[in-house]
């Protein structure tokens, strides 16, 4: 098997086969293909795509081109949830306690990532004392007990799916739907979830703009899943202004905390009921999704979800004090409060453009080696649809740089007003499964 | 300037400025752009194309990355000629006397090259004694006296379209028109070439198989030459069987010497006349394209031919005496005649079947480590269009090794037969101007 042959295959618009693309996952992970020729294959598919059969082999190349998590001594059927990426979205800290009082076990690798704010293992690190490394036999212990633990991503899991990553993230590949399925999948899979829950986020705060293209990416991974003997279920949700009110590390924390509590931001709220069913469905701890909401929303009042969220908190050795006193989270040196000048209803957040200034802030890292503050971030007041008039707080800036009080007037400018009211988009705009 | 932007904006159909074609050529020639960002480039050039005004850039740039010939010495109006390759194509050793002896200077500098026979330079070395490589001020001066001299590529000539194509070549992206046109020119214009005759091979032993796509390389690089100040004509011939009878390299020395005697193959010695007189024209020595059509032809029954040639041998050292004593070219030990099995007209004669027969019998270079034996190769005795009877010899092969022989039932499976006189097809099928 030649590498040229197969990109001029792929070139042509013909399917390559299970032979031909392991061939190709293999040789790139051993270092025996090219860059430069996995770099052109990728580029021909961006333009030729790839059939769901060849989707669901890449996707179980790049999981089979590493370690595979063995979750088998965990009982129960393990679900994990994956989201695509958005401004604000504090839905792992939510769901992780949530679903494991239903009883379905969670047993979550988590990265740090890039972005606007950490990732979940950051965002965890913002309580005191917390650790994220368990050895494997605490992790699956833990998770036997409590239903819930959550560790860094450790061993050498999809290292194709990084290479590849890597690589298309340089060569303009990165925005093909097959692609952009089969790493999200191969991690998910490769971390040996049974079951997946996918929240792809759609509008101008999400890698999807389009609900099109979310639809295409949402389709692309529920058939990988069944294909692969993952019972998988997507819900497209809308991301044009952030979710729920905070975008920051500790802010995120505390803002779980309150939704835990059943006092959280209604969209963050409506999001992880929805997910969090879908989750507790799979892995048949109720009958069915009505069901499952109901119980979960119950949760919220009753106090189980917090208590979950308490002893998961103690299991992994920090202060579930914060519940009761949030102040022992980070805290910033400047509080900046962001005040609208003119009279009328918030008619659209530049989600992206909140989630530049959390990251102007702090809050997240643009290359790996960045450190990142926990405590900084951008905590809105107002959402879309609210009425405003001159000196309301529109958003508080959490800084702990007195000069970036300048991003106060940038963040005003990332509301737009409108005299009528608005229709706020819908959140949950589609379940595909 | 970022090559990640370059390559989406290139994937999204967008036009690329000069100034980006400038420094993704310059930053791929200083090894500053890695191979990985050009070759998904090259694939989005692939599916996307490239402007005309682009592609005359792109030729611009890789003419300037590396030295440009300076043949500022030389009188007159320097013609270059280029043909798109093709088998048994012995246009090179036959246009150089023939359009010097009419007073148009060439000076030219040629490769070795891979393929089924060696470049012009190893079949000129196949003559006693000719040696290619003169010093630059000898090289001026001969073009000058004798208005021919050809020399083996020096120097760092477009250093960045030789790093490209070999990139091209193993990234499924050779198969590009506006990328092979501008290799091409590029190489013509850092050869220093004024004006440029192109010669587009069409058919099944072309490079380009079929006539739309050597109407739109041919097309592309007329444009190219029109826009960079480069007068250029194209001429698509046919290639659908060899031209003229001889494949190898002494033996194409041996067929030159006839057609600038006057009796050599018709199709070489008209597509010759052809380039000729389009060279003639464009060097400004005669009026139009007829008169220098009659004056090249007459020329060869004169003698005025064959003496430029005898003479340019000696200028570069060789031994004249191959003129009239062709034996002194080197022989192999054996011929196998191939001979027809049955009665017909030749219908045709599978070109690329014959070129990998003659680099069988080691006419020709895979690598560019390869050894070639001048001697060998295969002749015609038949092209399409001839009526052949039982036991008439169709071809022979000249080969160095007895086991060769096998290839003569090859050979025998390259020719068709109908029963049904044939109709040659046109060999000049266009001229692009």
């Amino acid at each position: 098997m030649r590498m040229v042959d197969i990109i001029e295959k792929k070139r042509d618009g013909q399917q390559l086969s299970q032979a031909e693309i392991e061939f190709l996952i293999k040789g790139y992970t051993e270092d025996k293909i090219p860059d430069y020729q996995i770099s052109a294959w990728a580029m021909a598919v961006y333009f030729q795509g790839m059939s769901a059969r060849e989707t669901a082999d890449l996707t179980i190349a790049m999981a089979d081109s590493g370690e595979r998590v063995d979750l088998s001594a965990i009982k129960g059927i393990k679900v994990d949830k994956h989201s695509t990426g958005g401004v604000g979205d504090t839905t792992t800290l939510v769901l992780g306690p949530l679903v494991a009082a239903a009883g379905a076990p969670v047993a979550k690798m988590s990265g740090r990532g890039l972005g606007h704010t950490g990732g979940t293992i950051d965002k965890l690190e913002a309580i005191p004392g917390f650790h994220i490394s368990l050895g494997n036999d605490q992790f699956l212990e833990n998770v036997n007990k409590l239903k819930l633990a959550v560790v860094g991503q450790s061993g050498n899991l999809t290292p194709a799916d990084k290479k590849l990553y890597e690589l298309r993230d340089v060569t303009g590949t990165i925005n093909s739907i097959p692609m952009i399925a089969s790493s999200i999948m191969s991690k998910k899979i490769a971390s040996g979830a049974d079951a997946i829950v996918l929240d792809v986020k759609t509008g101008n705060g999400a890698f999807m703009k389009s609900l099109q293209d979310s639809e295409a990416l949402a389709q692309t991974m529920v058939e990988i899943g069944n294909r692969v003997g993952r019972k998988t279920v997507a819900l497209i949700s809308n991301m044009d202004q952030p979710l729920g009110f905070a975008i920051g590390n500790a802010l995120e924390v505390r803002e779980a905390i309150e939704t835990l509590q059943g006092r959280g931001p209604a969209d963050l709220t409506e999001l992880c009921l929805a997910l969090g069913a879908h989750m507790v469905v799979l892995a048949e701890k109720a009958e069915n999704y009505d069901q499952a909401y109901e119980r979960l929303q119950t949760m919220l009042t009753t106090g189980e979800a917090i208590d979950t969220f308490k002893k998961f908190v103690v299991a992994q050795g920090g202060d579930p004090g914060i519940v009761d006193h949030p102040q022992r989270l980070a805290q910033t040196a400047y509080q900046f409060d962001v005040k609208a000048t003119e009279s009328g209803y918030v008619e659209a957040i530049a989600a992206e453009e909140i989630g530049r200034i959390a990251m102007m802030l702090g809050a997240g890292r643009q290359t790996k080696e960045d450190a990142i503050d926990l405590a900084v971030g951008v905590m809105l007041a107002k959402k879309v649809g609210d009425h405003v008039t001159p000196g309301d707080t529109l958003a508080t800036l959490y800084a702990n740089q007195q000069q970036d009080q300048a991003l106060a007037q940038r963040t005003l400018q990332a509301f737009r007003f409108s005299p009528q009211p608005i229709q706020v988009p819908k959140l949950i705009q589609q379940v595909i499964r």
